[in-house]
């Protein structure tokens, strides 16, 4: 494994983040187990198999892993949640389309602890400071563009006038927490696809066909 | 503070009592900080001020010390939000009691990481083993009961004939979660106030009065 220090670089610049990726990729499982304040230097160096000396090259601080675990955490679900969802028609199959790429993100079983963003939100609540400070950011974006969606689908008169998007961005919200909460405790797939349904039932778009998500992995 | 050893008790039963109640309500309280792993034997004679030796007098094992504090948490609950939704009619005004009484118990700031149970159900996720299976036993149950509400509320034709009590407790867990999520992180109650809202406008009652909350503390 890369070892290389600061100002010494002895693979190219590609390499280095790579490397910085994997390291990355690894403390964001680990936090999903450990939490984010379990991730140490040491820990994540000891799971990797590197020196603490290699790690430090790469973070000079906890926290600075820990708000680099953050951003990464916010790559991956930018890539398994959002994207997904953007690439639906813009309005009620775009608030579909969220709901269903969170529940596949967890039948997946990217993180072994569920969703980050679920974890660290109560971990950090009594953490004043600047990683709190980002997981909220995150959080309040998700809710935002779920908001945007709802908002959307209303203006093309796809929900009833009567919804209101902040009022349905906060349930959405909810029933992706709840199902988070109950995979996590249950790990049965059966919580996800009453949750899909939950969705759609809410949403009043026809039940989904349940054997689409046989194919995740 | 009571020192006492099993088998040589210096002091009367309910004493004993009294003090093991108080080591687990600084113990549930820390574990909305730190989680249920972050509990140890060690952490909480410090938080107390009281000798380590005074403690293994309480609970054997930390798995012994953390099923105790999830039982406590379990009475804590029980008090806050079971018994004033269960003191409401039975239906409906249930139904929005369970969700009030949730929104309370976050407001009042019984607990300075918000609800035990959201934060250890995530915590416990991959930790197999029976201290998971009490508060997934828990989780099960606070569903259940509003689900109950749910389908007593249908029977009473005080819902429309459609709604489904497994999904509707599936969506007013999710709207408890969310708030403790938002809450937690925001420290905001105009969340609470939100939440209260969603909750109505989700059951089709009259919207509430939102000062009733200010008097919590």
């Amino acid at each position: 494994m890369d070892d290389e220090a600061p100002g010494l670089p002895r693979r190219p610049r590609a390499d280095g983040q790579r490397t910085r990726q994997l390291i990355l990729r690894e403390a964001v499982s680990l936090a999903t187990v450990d939490g984010l304040e379990g991730l140490s230097i040491g820990n994540l160096a000891k799971a990797l198999g590197i020196s603490k000396s290699g790690l430090y090259a790469h973070f000079g601080s906890k926290q600075e892993l820990q708000l680099a675990t953050v951003d990464e955490a916010g790559r991956i679900f930018q890539a398994e949640v959002v994207e997904p969802a953007l690439a639906a028609p813009a309005g009620l199959a775009q608030l579909v389309a969220v709901c269903d790429a969170f529940f596949d993100h967890l039948q997946r079983r990217t993180l072994p602890g569920g969703c980050f963003f679920a974890g660290a939100a109560l971990e950090m609540g009594t953490r004043p400071g600047p990683v709190k400070e980002r997981v909220a950011g995150f959080q309040g974006a998700f809710v935002g563009l779920i908001r945007q969606f709802a908002a959307a689908a209303l203006r093309q008169q796809q929900l009833p006038a009567a919804e209101d998007p902040d009022f349905l961005a906060f349930e959405l919200n909810g029933i992706i927490l709840a199902a988070d909460t109950n995979f996590v405790l249950h790990d049965d797939t059966g919580v996800l696809d009453l949750a899909r349904q939950v969705v759609r039932r809410r949403l009043g778009v026809a039940p989904a066909q349940l054997d689409a998500g046989d194919d995740l992995r």
